[in-house]
C-alpha cells in the first residue's frame, strides 16, 4: 500500500486517473465521498462513487461530468410520464448501476462490498471504497432553504447562496474497512482537488477521521481545487465564500491545515505561496490544470514524489 | 357497473380490449391475476397487470406478448454485465414501470393504488385492479422441481412437466377493494380466456372468492381458453393434462363449474356442447379466436348479450 486518495467526483477523478496510471492496484486506495448519495425513484444513487468508477473504467462522459458516455434516457422519459420527479438525469445504463446497487444493499451487503462488486464487473482494478458504509448526508443551508447536495447542485443548478453546510449522520458513521486499512498502511495521503466543503469535508467529518488524519504516519498532500479566485470547476468558490472562507489557495490551506502537510497549488498562484506557508501548510507550486491524460499523470507523479523528498 | 372481468395476461387482455370497446369506464372492472408477480433486481414486477395496462394503453408488443412495443434493452445489458440474472426480459421503458411501482409500494401505497396511478399516467380509463393487494405466489411442482410461474414460463420456456400448482399466500390474501366492490355491483362476471390453473385459479383461490363467486347475483360467463385439444396460446393445455384435467372445453367446464354458469366455446368444439352441458355448465358456441380487433369486439358483444337472454 502506497497511497490513500480522498476524493469527490469529477475533479478528484481526474487526479485519480493519474494516480492509477502511476500505481498498481495494490498500491492505491481511493476513498470517495458519499455525502452526495441520494435516493431517486427508490434507488440508491452514489454520484461520486459512480463518477470515480465510470472514469477508471473508461466509461465516463467527459462532457457532462456525470453518467456514462453514450447513455440513453428511455427509462427516465417513461418515469417522467409516470409523474416522477426527473430533474436528476439518470441514463438507462446508469440506472442499471443504481438498480443493482439497491438490490445488493437490500440483500444486506455493505456499500463497500457492493462497490467492489460493481467495480470488478466493470474491470476497475484499483480499489475504490466509500468513505463509510453508514449514511452521511451533506445538507446545505441556502437562500432557498435547506437543500440536499443534489437538490442544490443539480436541481437548482448551484444558484442559491449557501450559508452553511451540515453533514447529517457523520457522527454515527465510521470509516469503511478499506479506508480504515489504508489510513493505517498508506505512506502518502492525497486529498484530491475536489470541492472542500462538499466533497472533502464530508470525509473528514466521518467519526474518528479527524483523529486518524492527525495521527497519519505518512505525508498528507492536498491539491488545491481553487486556482486564482475560483474553483477549476463547479461551485466550490461560491460555497467557500458563502461559509466565510477566503476563495484562494490560502483559504484552502486554512480549511485543510488540521489534516494536511503540503498544498499543491497552481503556478498562477505562485504569489500566494508564502501566505499558504504562513497558514501552516507547505506550498508546492506546479501545473494543476488537468486537461489531458498526460496532465493527470504529471500531476500524480509530482504529488507522489513529495514523500520521497526532504521537507 | 355492468361487468367484472377476471383475467390473466395476453389471452385475457384480448377479450378485455373488446369489452372496453363495448363498455364505458364506469361499466367495467378488470380484476387481474397477480400470482405471477415476482421480484427481479429488487423490483416488483406484475406481468399480468402490465400486459393488461399496456394493451389497453395501446402500447403492448403484440408479437412478444409481453413488454412495450419498440422498447430497448440497454439497462438489462448493463445488469447482465453486473452479473445479474437476466433471463426475464425487461425493456428500458418497462423497467420504469417496475421502478415506479416498487417506489410507490415502498412508500406504503397498496398495489391497487399504484396500479390506478400507473394506468392514469398511461391514459387507461377503464379500471384495472389487482385480484388482491396481498401477495399470492403461484408455484408449480414440476419435473425440474418447484418453480415460480416466471421461472417455469420464461426461464424454462414451459418445458418441465407440471404435476401440481400451489397458490402460496392465497389464504391470507383478500380481494382488492375494486374487485370486492365489483363482485357486489356487477351484473355479469366474465372469466376471460386465460390459463385456468395459472391465471384464473389464483384469483379464485384468494380468500373468500369461492363464496363470493358462488353467491354472485348476476350471470357468470367464461370463455374457454382451450379450443380443440390445446390452448389457443401458451402451455395451458399441457398444464391441465399434468394436473389431471381433460384438455378440452369439457375439462374447462369441470374446472370452472363451481363458479361458472355459461361456457363460451369455439365452433370447432360444437360437438362437445352436450358434454359441457352434462358437466353442469351451459355451453354457448361462437367464434372465440381473436385475431383482429373486430374479433375481440364481436366476442365481447356475444358475452355481454348473454345476461339479456333467457337461459
Amino acid at each position: 500500500m502506497r497511497a490513500l486518495a480522498l476524493a469527490g467526483g469529477v475533479g478528484g477523478a481526474k487526479l485519480v486517473v493519474g494516480l492509477a496510471h502511476c500505481l498498481t492496484p495494490d498500491e492505491l486506495v481511493v476513498a470517495v465521498n458519499t455525502g452526495d448519495d441520494e435516493e431517486f425513484h427508490g434507488l440508491h444513487v452514489s454520484p461520486d462513487l459512480d463518477t470515480m468508477m465510470y472514469t477508471l473504467a473508461g466509461l465516463s462522459n467527459p462532457e457532462a461530468g456525470w453518467g456514462l458516455n453514450g447513455d440513453t434516457f428511455t427509462a427516465l422519459a417513461m418515469l417522467r410520464q409516470y409523474g416522477a420527479d426527473t430533474w436528476f438525469n439518470l441514463g438507462d445504463r446508469d440506472l442499471a448501476t443504481h438498480i443493482r446497487r439497491t438490490q445488493l444493499l437490500k440483500q444486506g451487503l455493505a456499500l463497500s462490498e457492493v462497490t467492489a462488486e460493481l467495480c470488478a464487473a466493470l474491470g476497475v482494478n484499483h480499489r475504490i471504497v466509500p468513505m463509510s458504509d453508514q449514511p452521511v448526508r451533506t445538507v446545505l443551508e441556502t437562500s432557498d432553504g435547506r437543500l440536499s447536495m443534489q437538490e442544490y447542485f443539480v436541481r437548482e443548478r448551484a444558484q442559491p447562496e449557501v450559508s452553511a453546510v451540515h453533514y447529517l449522520g457523520s457522527g454515527d458513521a465510521i470509516p469503511s474497512p478499506g479506508l480504515d486499512e489504508a489510513l493505517a498502511l498508506a505512506r502518502i495521503l492525497v486529498i484530491c482537488p475536489s470541492n472542500p466543503a462538499l466533497s472533502v469535508q464530508p470525509i473528514v467529518e466521518v467519526s474518528g477521521m479527524k483523529e486518524r488524519l492527525a495521527s497519519f504516519s505518512g505525508l498528507r498532500v492536498a491539491v488545491s481545487p481553487i486556482v486564482g479566485n475560483d474553483a477549476v470547476r463547479g461551485p466550490a468558490g461560491r460555497i467557500m465564500a458563502g461559509i466565510g472562507q477566503e476563495v484562494s489557495v490560502v483559504g484552502v490551506a486554512r480549511a485543510y491545515r488540521e489534516f494536511c502537510d503540503v498544498l499543491v497549488i497552481d503556478r498562477q498562484d505562485d504569489g500566494l505561496a508564502s501566505a499558504v506557508a504562513e497558514a501552516g501548510v507547505r506550498p508546492v507550486v506546479t501545473n494543476t490544470i488537468m486537461n489531458s491524460l498526460q496532465d493527470r499523470i504529471d500531476l500524480a507523479k509530482t504529488v507522489l514524489s513529495l514523500d520521497q523528498q526532504p521537507g
